[in-house]
């Protein structure tokens, strides 16, 4: 196997892509593919201030090193979520890479700044802990860009995780998720900008860049994921890429193209229609946030039952 | 296991209602499941003449029964496709449950009315037969309608058969397909309405209700269709309903309520934009019809290689 690019002995195969790369030129396939997502949707200009929402995996990592590397001002976010020690091992993560590289990372801990981790916030759902966790990171994200006064929020969701959300939307034809599904969600009164710049790289290759690239990541599975729906999705859809690479690709980058536009009208009146949340500031179609509701409900004393 | 109708012993399990059934009430439970698509969708009335596309397999022969036990006049359509062994067995059931029944069986041979069969059109055009044979069963369905004056024509496609159609067409975003894609395919110049009153109910009950009813069919898939992608999606679909029982059903009528709309307005100026094919006059973008075009070429004296 011979490097498309180079013709040097390749080390890594893209089936997607009919490619195989040397190291050298992996590690430029990336940065292409991620610099092409930045200007295709106009995601942010080399003038911008970026946040990088970092949890310390392979995506977040990678994305920040590819943001840097191609010239980009991009300063990182670690959110302490109190999930164990996979918690503090992800934090380990993310300090030594923003240490070694000479690099500014903002943190926010969920348990010492607001009373509660995802364990008690699944609890005091009792639903899988995947949505209260997703509700409060998309929450503190967007709160700690607009105080801090960051141009725009970049998370390091892959085709990989892309396809899969978007087959979860599309199985459910959820047509408010998929109005909000897009490599870019422009800015809006108290909405930072939001953008995805891995959407044209696949998990595999991000494991990959990190590994050539010498950074460390938190390998395991969020141990609070695991069986969840969004893991079955990902199954399907690694199936289906086995039998016609490209799969994932054309699905995602079909709907970007052909069919996020015919549920985008729905998502601005939607959003429009949001006021503060009483509590923190933050929009919401209610009296009070979805976050703080959340924390009221994980920080309530524990109710007693009456002895009879 | 008791049935959830009448409490009696049931004799099969319907996961996706989460319900089971005595004999009596499962046959009540198919019949009330295609009355509910007939109405809800408005696919015709009592007064109206039904034409049903029978192939002899358990689909079309439990539509062809149901149809009529509602009391609708629906009279049945053969198309030989001259696939050997298996399209002579498929046709005995076909004719074997007409005359069992007294009913008026139309019958087309592909070979003997048009000069080739499905075998020969799939090697001259070398691709997956089902493309070809999906091409000629819509024509000839079409005009065997139209010329013997039915208004509406029936297919046997069911639940799994839909949401595996609809998974193809989302995972390429099809656009043009998905607006095509309705339980009612209504009535234009040239073409007859179309209709698909099994949308409710999923291959397993199909294959129950012949065998509690009575109805011999061809067990056998096509051999020509082995390994097509349909059947993988098929089978992503199983594991997904296997994990969830009702995700096709919601994947499916999610997408009749919420999704068809948003890509049907390109399909009428579509339709509007055709003319008649210079050979057989059915409505066609070119000047001739795929299906006359395909007879071309499945006819055609094989070419000889000038020897050197």
């Amino acid at each position: 196997m011979k490097c498309r690019r180079c013709k040097a002995p390749a080390v890594i195969d893209v089936r997607r892509h009919n490619a195989a790369f040397c190291q050298d030129c992996f590690l430029h396939h990336c940065r292409e593919q991620v610099r092409r997502s930045v200007e295709d949707h106009r995601m942010f200009s080399p003038q911008e201030r970026v946040l990088v929402a970092v949890s310390g995996g392979k995506d977040s990592l990678a994305l920040w090193d590819l943001l840097r590397t191609l010239g980009y001002q991009a300063d990182g976010l670690y959110i302490g979520l109190g999930i164990g020690e996979y918690s503090d091992t992800s934090g380990t993560f993310a300090r030594d890479y923003a240490a070694a590289n000479g690099l500014t990372l903002h943190e926010v801990d969920l348990r010492g700044e607001f009373g509660f981790g995802v364990p008690e916030a699944a609890a005091a759902t009792r639903r899988a802990p995947c949505g209260a966790c997703g509700l409060s990171k998309r929450h503190l994200f967007n709160s700690a860009a607009l105080e801090h006064g960051y141009d725009v929020l970049a998370t390091g969701h892959n085709l990989d995780d892309e396809a899969a959300v978007l087959l979860g939307n599309v199985l459910r034809w959820e047509t408010g998720y998929l109005g909000r599904q897009h490599p870019v969600l422009p800015a809006a009164p108290g909405f930072v900008r939001k953008v995805k710049p891995l959407i044209r790289l696949g998990e595999r290759e991000m494991a990959a860049y990190c590994v050539l690239q010498g950074i460390d990541y938190i390998v395991e599975e969020c141990p609070m994921a695991a069986g969840n729906r969004h893991l079955g999705l990902k199954e399907v859809l690694n199936s289906l890429e086995d039998r016609s690479p490209g799969t994932k690709a054309a699905f995602l980058f079909g709907f970007v193209e052909r069919g996020h536009e015919r549920f985008a009208e729905a998502t601005e009146s939607d959003r429009s229609a949001l006021r503060p949340c009483t509590s923190c500031g933050a929009p919401t179609p209610a009296e009070i946030c979805a976050f703080c509701s959340l924390r009221a409900r994980a920080t309530a004393p524990v109710a007693v039952r009456p002895s009879r």
